[in-house]
């Protein structure tokens, strides 16, 4: 059977021991199947026969990324290829990781079933950060798993004003705020208490970090919903936000912090027999 | 202006100090502007002029109900009504609700701006519940609100199996479990550590109550899903099933129980100007 | 060296695989050792040659209990042996509990230190609750782990007005009322989102069941406070009352429940090494 | 009656309106009982009369402290009084504090309870904190709320090494961790999930900020002991280390911070009929 993948982009977590000698192995296996092969450039050194490229390159010209490392990686990655619409599948190299959920022994057996068209095809909610100050943006920032405001390095509560499509929903006193995708809802939305969300389901979490008001509780709305963020006392000074643990510019003051749907969404691959409650049950020790 | 409701259902809580009161205030006014209007049968002494009929004769006669009470009698008469499609809209003696979100104080000009066009509708999600014994429904019911499966009488937890869509979720020793609309987020599974589910989410949360393995925790499926609960030993003798808190037949040994959305939504009418979050943010104290 | 123990009690989980030759295993090695031994009386057929005698009869002839079984057993057993003052000690069949921490394999060399004088000795704190309808002591239990007052097979949650020493502390509407030793903190307590308490520390805490009110949070209190528990409307037909799981008459109306720390503890024996912090990581998968 | 005290320091929380009107009330008060009072210097522009001291000398002179604000003035006076073991009193101008508890309007008949010797004394458990950095004591600091190590302004989690009197207990990704006395138990630690602990109860609870693991839940220890945390890769570079809320250099590395209780406690008077449960309850909404 041909594939319809044409041309594979092959992205590793750099300096993790493991992903040079798995990155040749994939190379290897896709030339062979007559696929054209471009390796991300931080992993350049790992396959000199592969036009390497940066992660804005490859998602123009890529058709399927094969990412190989943690959970971290396949973040970075797919925030990168979203604008291009290249659809991921994630290796991992012993720890098994939400979005990395093909084990290195079965690698190549899972990809080929991928590249045989065997495979199950999932839209993940990417969310877009944008924060305005004075009318002007003055940053933005996408995000897979979560879009967290926080106090950071200041010794008192943030007091965050949230609206829903324009509406008033509260005035709380926290030491910040996450909202997060479904698939965000397993990382750091779930130690902050938050409830876990199917990857399908069309929704964001917006949960309260460590809230003064202990009704503050997780909320989940619609992912159409527009929320938007600003600060109580006009001199908070510093606080952080960060895009998927990236950390942007400090916020603050009168800045406004809008956030909503990304205009594209990030398409995971999966092989077929791919079960979303079997890594649950995996990470979360539920075998027991 | 001209209503399009023609006949309009009220229907009191029974027993209640200043429902029949509320009742004959809302019949006047309701007839001095030409509406027909039918009394539910159990507050029928408060309104001896007008006709009183069942619930389902309601549910198939009128095109508007009234409801005059607590969110209690409103779950009750909007399972009643859905399958009829007659839209509710709720007063409060006193204790709002997230229901009766209407005060006694406002409610004939609130409902002379939902008889003269000005509201706002909103189609609720309907849970059906069935208990599947040998190939026969055993018994079956509907929820506004919620499933709940709880070990009731019994002094050990219940081992509890659920399906998603036919999907092995997992298997969970606790005192039960809660399958909660978006409407019922915030009521029993609230209390159970759930999120607030906003109430047009097309989702439903299931809330494990007091697990055994502490990281179960509540999990938003889409409310398309079909849950299915099953015993892990076979022999827990009786286990309890209640839809809005009215306890079924009890379940237990082979018994499967089939949760899913019922064929029709409950459509709640709201006043123009209606905001879910004020009504969140008094009932949860958020003011301060 | 000779032990100061002289007349050892075993005490099996009647049915448990496993027991039988563990308990005869045991009874081989003590009475080898000089030993008197006897058998509670559940277990007389795997032992013929041992006297075989009730928990209470145990309590009043032995210096030493062996415990082979799960937690369950143990605190059978702690609580009928406490009035005579009788350690234990808890041997485990594979599934390592957090009173039976010894293990099937280590069990004789861990209990030869014991009778070697190589051992530590902790008293838990046992609660005794009674309850009190019309000025007589209706029924009364002793707890090793937790007094526990649940709405059982009502649907509706029972409200509960709580004194502490006399003063007033709450009245809340839940599922119930958890009274946790530190024992019994890490058991239904944990599920019910209560802390951890050392084992040793002289506190109970009082979790509430799914309380209404989300602020109602657990509470911690010193070992020698009296906790009285009565309900707010004297309608509230049955609750139930448990002691460590075992059911005691349904409760409710103007009955009162005191529940306050027994006249003795439970004197509980581990082997030189015994590390809590340990059995806590094992249990609660803190490894990863 | 006489009192037994004779020289008063006030202590008003700075540029707060109406903490100067209430200090010249006081001292108008109190001089006219014949006592001895002295201000804080940072309220010296209120009442010239008196003499202005720094916390330190009040702490060496005075035989009673009366402070007038919130909780977080308190906080600092009994850090700084404690050494001299000068009991406080707190009166607060409309919020309710769980320490300045005395409202205004009642403050001059209360204080004067207490000066008549009608008042309850309690003993508050000081924390002490200590940073060790290759053998010297790099900062310390003391707490009568909480000792905070967190992950400030860093992106990711701190990993935790948490010892028990020497024991180790476990080692933990999360945002940080609290180290709560009883009085603290209200404030952080509740929003960081923790029990709350009865004010006189000898003991202390350590609370995981966000825990990456799930399981990592409140521990309640006894108050004697001590609390070792290092860092489990050397390499964290910064984290924050705060008692009561007020920043020590910043901790890392190979550095230990060993916490237990201090020298002395802090003494708070209350006037006679004082309950805590009260306060608890109009601080929690516990009243609907």
């Amino acid at each position: 059977m041909t594939s319809h993948f044409r041309h594979v982009a092959l992205i590793g977590k750099p300096d993790l021991a493991g992903v040079p000698p798995m990155l040749r192995e994939l190379y290897a296996h896709l030339t062979r199947r007559g696929l054209a092969v471009s390796v991300e450039r931080h992993s350049a050194g790992a396959l000199p026969d592969a036009p390497a490229r940066s992660l804005a390159d490859l998602g123009e010209n890529c058709d399927l990324a094969i990412v190989v490392g943690g959970d971290g990686t396949f973040l970075i990655a797919a925030r990168e290829l979203a604008p291009g619409k290249v659809p991921l599948i994630g290796v991992n190299l012993g720890r098994l990781g939400f979005l990395v959920d093909i084990s290195r022994e079965e690698a190549l057996a899972r990809l080929d079933d991928v590249l045989d068209g065997e495979y199950g095809s999932e839209e993940r909610l990417l969310l877009s950060a944008r924060v305005y100050r004075g009318g002007e943006i003055l940053a933005e920032g996408l995000a897979l798993n979560d879009v967290v405001i926080h106090r950071g390095g200041g010794a008192s509560m943030v007091e965050l004003i949230t609206h829903i499509d324009g509406v008033f929903l509260n005035a709380q006193r926290a030491d910040g705020l996450i909202v997060s995708t479904p698939t965000g809802s397993t990382a750091y939305a779930l130690s902050g208490g938050g409830p876990i969300l199917h990857p399908c389901l069309p929704a964001v979490v917006l949960v309260p970090i460590n809230p003064h008001t202990l009704t503050n509780r997780p909320i989940v709305v619609d992912a159409d919903s527009s929320v938007e963020i600003t600060f109580r006392q006009s001199k908070t000074p510093h606080a952080q936000l960060s895009c998927d643990n990236q950390l942007l510019p400090p916020v603050g003051g009168e800045d406004r912090i809008v956030i909503g749907k990304a205009p594209v969404p990030v398409t995971v691959l999966h092989p077929a027999g791919h079960d979303f409650f079997e890594i649950l049950r995996a990470k979360l020790n539920w075998s027991n």
